[in-house]
């Protein structure tokens, strides 16, 4: 879009393409609400106010019939894996609620494929109306070893796409994570510093000393805090908090309590989802659900979307572009028929209406895959159930004593818990009684065979085994169950499908959702991975006995084994991460 | 200043150079006040709290006494000719107002002597305490041809000086700027909008349409704006607002409004000067008399010091380094013993102690100027009473209709006034008894004789002259008075002095102020320059009548006569701005 063409209009001289009148402006800018129109050309806003000079013979018209007129809708932090839905997809899926740009790292598939596969991830979401803030978590890749990288991207890709017009810098950025002694992990700190590019934090439940070094070294977000005392704690350092709200973490309704009860200046909140399943973001919403919620718990609606809009522009440097609606800004501009409830009846995405009564409007094309997509789930042969058997050290009935993996729902933060776990024919029995299940991990890479076990509670599933090849750190494929048969029979047929989420229960698969891409995306569309997951949540529901909300990413996180605390397993078994080593499950 | 050595200090195994306690932390993040330490290494805050662990053996302690700690402060745009200080004196009196940061050109040293002396100059002021923010003002050098440019500044020059790592952008930026049909203006702003830097604007008094059409080039700040209901105009295009306040523009009391009156949103709101004499910079203060006169306005202190300091950050995009008090930014921070009076009682800048009790630390060097910045005023010899003559086109006495600049107190717009004056001799003569001087510019570069003459109303000044060589636009030699002997007098002396500000009347000197480096700046002490500016300025009341409050920048700004309307004069005669050409003063 020429420039001239924008000061054209606003002048008067060349008409617009297309003009909202009748609309209430949501002006996060000024912090305004008043009546307003608008008129654009190309792909950005030429003039707003009373621009009825702007229409020519050609300019479409369209009458907000007093809807409210509000920026684009951006997400701060999101790990699109979590979603299950190709890139195309997840755009159909959420841009209909008003997101037009997402600050992403696209790290499950560079974990997976490297490099390459996150250029391609990276023009398949570009293709669609939402812009793309991409940004790089060294750690994921780098540094970690063993425990948590999968050697599919190098220093030098990650300094290659450091150089990316896309790229806004580095995530998930702490000071541990800074000072892991891996070749470049240093230069890459000190090059996006130098070009002034963001580090993006992940502090996590730190001391003061710790959080005050992690803002030392320059890293200005957060999207970890979990309670309005640590979002202050954090927002005192000088750092932007991303109130995040996700299918697992849902720290949101606490985080905001910063502002509607110690009354902190709202300004450096914006909002995160981490990870979010596909029915969730489809039937739940995506960032407008994030602005209902926090108007629920008692924040104001201008503040509410001023998060998701200003705010975040203004933290990624891009409020010239985005995160307002006024002239020069790229026009991106949603119709909502009531603030408290954010109700998104049209979104008009660079220019054009894209989505219309939560209906994506046209068929957006997916994009022909690469043949290194499929077929990346690579085990040794089909699993047995004694392959998923825990020898206990004394190897006599009775019990022993273990350390658990300890979930509580709304959190990602683990706990170690110590039971006396049954023995039967020398293997440790999981206690369902107790909602003690075993959960294992495959590596997927190298068809090693090699399986690291451990037991988990809190899931509340009673029979069966659930497993997916979706899991943060390595995305190997992750088995739970309460017996080694069912967990057997799952991972087979993830295995089969060459990645998925599986469900089964006494040798029966109940329900699947088939992620032939990369394992980790479907190539269906999301309202056919609505449907299914909608199929699994109810096996799980009824046939397997769970009710944890977010089950899945959940369960997911439990496999990531560097980070967010405490206890957590990988292919080579239980993982300490407050250490960073394997450890002994055997107390 | 090593990153690892902050971290070292936040994790307590690196001793704290400086820890200042007992401070009120005036934390303008969070928007908070609260009872805080500091600990700084090197030139940066290491960590905030409770900091009592990084104090060592060699630690440097400062009792804060329970004063409030605040950041630096930072203008967002001033012009540095303005004040009369050479830049090592400038910093020597607004550091101790807390002024740690500003926005500047250096134009009217571009102006005089080119980018050899802007390097200079930005040079000898980066080795103040005070950061630079360099801007450029390509109109200043470029496109305005013989009424407003020396053609010491190239295209070529202009885009070397983009490349300048201090350079954040363009500078009094609009569209009428923009579309300057020099070479290379086009390309300078896509230049700078690709490089993702700042152009800071300049909307002025216009049209609806006009304002929209210089945001939609991407210009987003305005200090221009003289009303609550100009700067609300300007916010709701998503403009950035920098309330001025200096000697001639003073327009904070009436944009705050918006804020005070109309309660939007403060955050886009910061502080400007854009000219400010010596003597107001040290006895009412600079940045911190803004303060309190946004509070005196009913600005709550917390917004006002925020203007001052993150939102100007933010706006700049340097809030990693400045505008806030926290671990990893600048070590900038003021000691306030009242926040609503804003009495700074110490400095700290870049960590060190610069200044106490509103005393400059220590005496900084000032730098051996090159050999071109003296001698720079050059007229065709000494000048005799009868260049000064205005000829009356009748050539016979009785009277002339004129075109008349009129001047209003406190704004730099000026009124086309149109007047029957008296003619004596054939010449038209000025009516002090009206408040009529007659006002010339002398061209000062090439010894060609040019004079231009006009008449201004509104100054006040009943008897003598004054004249100077500092004028926004060409820095040419300017005289204003009620006779052609003391205007003689008042040029010959300037041009003896090499430059200055002078006062005459009945043929004798009443006051001066030698500007010797670039007929700009005084190379004596700021206290010396303040006792000349008091001497002249009591002269200008005493003698020649007049208690005009910014007189010799409103004066100087009556030259500018390429920009703000209305009626201007320069070498070349009677200058009309709104058509960018010489007119006849006769009607």
């Amino acid at each position: 879009m020429s420039r001239d063409e924008l000061v054209g209009v606003a002048r008067g001289e060349v008409p617009a393409d297309l003009v909202i009148t009748n609309g209430r402006l949501v002006n996060v800018y000024s912090g305004e609400i008043y009546s307003a129109s608008l008129a654009i050309r190309g792909d950005r806003i030429a003039a707003i106010g009373d621009v009825g000079y702007t229409v020519g013979a050609e300019t479409e018209l369209i009458d907000a019939g007093g809807h409210y007129l509000c920026p684009g809708l951006i997400d701060g932090h999101i790990h699109l894996g979590g979603s299950q839905l190709s890139m195309t997809e997840f755009a159909r899926a959420v841009v209909p609620h008003g997101t037009t740009a997402i600050s992403t790292d696209f790290y499950e598939i560079g974990v997976v494929a490297g490099r390459k596969a996150i250029r391609f991830a990276l023009e398949e979401l570009k293709a669609t109306p939402i812009k793309v803030l991409f940004n790089i978590p060294p750690h994921a890749y780098l540094g970690h070893g063993a425990l948590g990288n999968t050697n599919s991207i190098s220093t030098e890709d990650v300094f290659e796409m450091l150089g990316w017009p896309e790229c806004t810098g580095l995530a998930e950025w702490n000071v541990f994570v800074a000072s892991i002694p891996a070749p470049g992990v240093r230069e890459l700190t000190e090059t996006a510093r130098e070009k002034r590019m963001l580090l993006g934090g992940h502090f996590g439940d730190v001391s003061s000393a710790m959080a005050n070094a992690t803002a030392a070294i320059g890293i200005y977000s957060e999207h970890e805090a979990m309670s309005a005392e640590e979002a202050l704690d954090r927002l005192r350092l000088g750092v932007h908090i991303q109130a995040r709200e996700g299918s697992a973490g849902r720290d949101l309704r606490h985080v905001v309590k910063a502002i509607t009860e110690l009354g902190v200046d709202s300004r450096h909140f914006s909002y995160s989802t981490d990870e979010q399943e596909a029915d969730s973001l489809v039937l739940d919403g995506h960032v407008d659900h994030k602005i209902r919620t926090a108007i629920r718990c008692g924040v104001s609606p201008m503040t509410a979307i001023q998060m998701a809009t200003i705010n975040a522009a203004e933290y990624f440097r891009i409020s010239d572009d985005m995160g307002s609606v006024g002239p020069g800004k790229i026009a991106d501009i949603l119709l909502v028929d009531d603030l408290a409830e954010f109700n998104v009846t049209q979104v008009i995405a660079n220019g054009k209406v894209v989505a219309r009564d939560g209906k994506y409007v046209g068929e957006p094309k997916t994009p022909a895959y690469p043949g290194y997509f499929y077929n990346t789930i690579k085990i040794a042969g089909v699993t047995v159930p004694e392959d998923f058997a825990v020898k206990s050290p004394a190897s006599s009935d009775g019990t022993a004593s273990v350390r658990v993996i300890g979930v509580n729902e709304g959190s990602l933060v683990t706990e170690d818990r110590h039971f006396d776990l049954p023995v039967r024919g020398g293997n440790v029995q999981p206690d369902p009684g107790r909602d003690i299940l075993k959960i294992a991990i495959l590596d997927r890479y190298e068809a090693s065979g090699r399986i690291g076990k451990a037991f988990v509670q809190g899931f509340r599933i009673k029979a069966g085994a659930i497993g997916s090849s979706f899991n943060p750190g390595q995305m190997n494929l992750m088995v739970a169950g309460t017996n080694d048969r069912d967990m057997s029979v799952v991972a087979n047929r993830i295995a089969e499908l060459g990645g998925g989420y599986v469900v089964a229960r006494d040798g029966k698969i109940l329900g699947e959702l088939p992620l032939p891409l990369l394992g980790l995306f479907a190539e269906e569309p999301a309202e056919r991975v609505v449907e299914r997951l909608q199929g699994i949540n109810q096996a799980i529901a009824t046939e397997l006995g769970s009710d944890f909300p977010g089950l899945h990413t959940s369960v997911a996180f439990v496999c990531l084994a560097v980070s967010i605390p405490t206890l957590k397993v990988c292919d080579r078994g239980l993982a300490d991460v407050r250490v960073m080593e394997i450890v002994d499950m055997f107390l």
